[in-house]
């Protein structure tokens, strides 16, 4: 059976392409989750691809990829700062995570630069841009792969 | 067509006129949208006023102000101190925001004298009880037609 | 007419057995709704027992306590440590509330020592497991009858 | 009698028009004196409106408006963030004030989100620019026909 | 052989009952300790119920525990934040301990919030006045009788 | 020739017995400068009493005392916690200085227990109203005997 | 009946006159008392003047205190700056204490400009070397005279 | 027309000479005056020398020094650390300025490592005793003759 | 002319494979080198591969590379938290820089937490292990071909 | 006559052996003390060795060095990092002190990295286990022959 | 015998003309060491000027100096921030030292605003760029010809 | 073969005896080199000795001993406070390290009370002057003797 990953998106960035292009590029979301599929594809696994502004709908999802999934991408965005919730949702899953961010959040606003979410990540990948998501469904497959899961 | 802004209440404002009465006053918040409809009628505009509990149901409802509304006034309630999220939907959606509080915040416990809708607002009103509101609807409509928007 | 409290469960609750039993035990959420409804009954009132993962819900439910309720143990979870909201919500339902942990909060990470909570609780019991519950249930039972309800 | 508010203005705003458009608008301070006599006017009150660049003329007239004055609005200018004084003749006199800042001071240097004298106003209001001024003067009418005076 | 667990008191709780009952409530430390023993004999084992105001005792007495006692109910009062001596005493014993307080030291004085006991106690109860310690002698008889002595 | 301090007074305290008198006290400042001038006559020195809301004008006052004066009783009320400047005169003239407050300051907000004068003080007397003026007078005076000056 | 008044003396105070007297003056200890002891006949009461190296024993006879004296004057020397006991011990006996320093230990290191005895205490004077024990007395004696007591 | 600059001395500056001269060195006001005034007739230029014990003049004067000079040297002494309206005041001008200090402040207390006016000088000179004035001067001209004025 | 990239490794990456495996992995230096070189000739750039102990011997190289080099990958190991000069030298070539640790830092000791070469990177790349650095470099070859240098 | 040394011991250092082994090793204090009589018969002195669970103990014992002794090894454990009363013992005494710890405390919780009797020491021995105290001890035998006691 | 100054240069000032024009201007080092060689030559004195980017090689001739040179003039450039290095052989070599920066650092990233070498520094230059370097040399040959050295 | 402890010294430490003598002693590096050659000749053991002044090379050293020695003394000096890579160098080699100060550190300025080496050090010996270096010797010899090595 093929191998699914969940990639979430935490809040406003389903507004990609209009918000703050300068620090978030031009893309939409729906240019993300195409690199994502496109990147599936060529690994033979499938991603399962949602956006919610929601804290707690992250945590249900993170949970429901506990069943499901064999391992999880996340940009938890704004929730990235302020959330334990979502830490103690990885945490409660036990699945290896790769956290993303779009821009290079560690040259922005100070409160920007602590993270829930990368204590409980395996990998933390920022500034790459849409990029960065292709780019860590492969190293979370390949990590998969070297029977981590 | 009528200009629509858009007014956004944070968790327990519906619980106004119960709620500690001797720091938020004993107008409830339908009173409070009543206020806001009359000045909204003076001013020639129209008001869609809500209120949620929901952080996640404020990015969602700042993001559909940014499709249909002109401006925002908004009272985030406890949100004002924790929430990147309200911080990033504003900036998402560049429209001009007047944030409002009942209580004079400054006057209260040091955790609640940081904002995170402060620095994207166009200002701030606070302690001014329920005439906040109508004050904050006329100042940004002042503003719309000074050609800002 | 039977007295009813309500026991109210932040998030990742849900995952209990799963989730890191080194700290959490390996009673579900399910077995520890069971010793509350048999506390219960030994007391002659009733308990309304809730799980969510969204913050915004738990407020909904403190409001819907301050209508139905005489009082409220609640078990906040990772929002213990971040939601003004619900000390909001605490301060305007005006009922007794009882906080609860499984763990002792206070041997693990710093950023787990704070409750936004505890200032408007009655009481507040940690490290005491799933017993914590029933014990919490007895106290607030207990303090009723004392007639500060 | 008419009654009588003062309005008292801090260091530097005697700079108005010149001293950084960019944050400060173009209006001069005498437009903004205008505005308020204006409002006065409409309102059948009177308005002293004066500036300095000395916090201790700032004590001496708050102390002054303590004696002939209902009410006070305050722009403290620089001395906001650090004079003990102002807050303490404010105490002292004991009348209802608004505080008002031009700019939306919490969207600029962390030294300027802190004030001395938000503690002891009734209101707050920045942002809205010279508008402040004169919905400052009628939230305090407003206040002082509501018998607080 | 009965079992023995120790309950120690630290500094001013002698005062109980004449001291703030505001915040401590007006029973007496004879009141508490009368309440000890009842719920000791309801368990079967038997209480060494004891009160000091000097740290250095505290410490002794923890170490006698740690010879004769099966675990320890302590309730450090003011040497709950400044002391490691009584962190390291019951480090040293490696006794299973409950630590007690009359009332909600997290609605109090922030000093009140730290505890150098709470790392490493098995539990902590808080809030629920003279009641705390029989129910933490309870708790304790349960964990004794689960095996973890 | 007959012996002169100078007792120096802070902002607001020309206010004394209409300000805040659960903190203050109910003696005016007129009442104190008579205590002062009994407690002078009695020690057969004299003293110039003096009050002021302005920063500069104590700066000056200071100056002119190390011309004329043996020593320095200050109450420099709100400027306790933000001049510098008053550190830096009083080690300029190198006077003993005795700083008073009429009220515990320790007890009163955190910035109030800061004080730039305090370090160059020779001592210092809070607490104990107006008689801490004629105290610290005879305890200056008690200084200058002892050959300091 | 003689009215009492208890002076008590914390660690290393016996010490006096041998510890360094660039900081603390030639005097011993026995020479305070007999200040003490003249001050008190000079009055028409009593003093009991005591000294200890333990903060237990300085808890145990504020608890005296309470029983048998009409206030007490405390230097408590190095607790001053750790010791919570002690301002437990004073707020439960409810007594006026005047806290004495010889030094000015505003003027030394930082952690000497911290005190838990100072906001439950009547007044605070320091760097009055051995002169601030009979001007306490004095001070105390006269706030009893006036009916506090 | 000759070019002037304003040279402006901030509290405590009046008593250089007497003032701690190890630290301040033994020259008075009047030397420093002197050899600024050399070094402006040795540049063809003019200097307005001033000193004031008042913050509230200080701003006056870098407002005048708007009007007339065209550049600024200013000592701010002890307000250096305090004052937000210097800095405001110098903003409000726009003229250049250069910060000079008589000793090395980062040699002294860290309350003194700390300059509101720094940020909006354009450079600042400390330690180099009365030397640092016309330094500055022939500084501040050289800036002016490169057209930066 | 075949496009280069440098590596640069800072201090104590040549004991990979020895050092802390269990944090490090089990790849010594040469092993990534090879897997760089086997990236750079897939993608038909060339890469420049270093290593030093010596934080000055970076700047050199950093500086070099702004001669001789397209783009950067940098994996500053312990010099990442403590080097301005690496932040000023990368500030001062303009190159595009990508961060590597083979570790996720954000899951150790708090001072590794802080990057002072993250602000001037275009993207931080951590807790892949030898693979972030063929991701790093490949990620700057599109970064580069984009027309970004 | 010779020469005695007092070695005084803290809190729950009589515990050594059963006490967390890992972290305090197997030896018994007595042991210990064997050790540091053998050092002293090699060197000709004699020791003094005690311990006490009692700060006011080793208060009193440090006073009484003063009078009996040439010099102090101390390991004041639990109170190293909260008593500022040791600190004053030790300064009021002026003996050379050495203090010892078994444990390397700056590997341990950051509470343990602060020690108020370091600035009063003349030396600090830490994690060489029970060898650090004959290594004090031969230390300050070694200074006092060199005349400085 | 000719007087010589050494003129030490930090990391990334090799740099200058190329690195950030904005901020550090166009000149380059090499014009720099001109302008110190002429106003060398003007004071009859000698200049050895030199740069490296590491920190150690400055402590090495900061070390020579201390043996051939009479003064030192030195721009630490990123290891002002960082190097208790620097300090430490300023303090040990005893020369004059002059520190200068090419920008005013207080306007910069308050991570600039510290630095460990003004505290053994005998002044202080920032802001003046180039022309910084000649009046340091001025200054010092000035001072050394007071006889300082 | 004859054992090797390699003893390694930090920046400015080939300044002893010129180096403020008040605090380093008057001993030269060379005469410590000679009284750890004593020391090993006495253990029958050898010591490698060294200084530098770069941070650089004392990792490379510290690698080298990983090769060739069987543990470590190291007085990093200046290097103590701000290197994370010796840290990490010492994590790396896995040998047993003492770390040597000559002064008491902690009795100095408080950035020199931090130590990056210490929680890799298996002990930490300061004050003890030039005899710290063989007594850390002896204390490593038997240690390895014990057969931790």
């Amino acid at each position: 059976m093929t191998q699914t990953l969940f990639v979430l998106n935490g809040p406003n960035l389903n507004m990609l392409g209009q918000r703050e292009p300068g620090i978030y590029g031009s893309l939409t979301l729906k240019d993300i989750e195409n690199l994502c599929h496109s990147k599936a594809s060529e690994l033979g696994i499938s991603v399962d691809f949602r956006q919610t502004n929601h804290e707690g709908q992250l945590v249900d999802w993170i949970q429901e990829a506990g069943l499901t999934a064999k391992g999880l991408v996340i940009n938890p965005a704004a929730y990235t700062h302020t959330s334990v919730a979502l830490q103690d949702a990885i945490r409660a899953v036990g699945l290896p995570v790769i956290e993303v961010h779009l821009s290079n959040i560690h040259a922005r606003e100070s409160f920007r630069h602590t993270s829930f979410v990368s204590p409980v990540a395996l990998a933390v990948l920022c500034g790459l841009g849409a990029n960065g998501y292709p780019m860590a469904i492969e190293a979370l497959a390949n990590h998969l792969d070297q029977g981590d899961a």
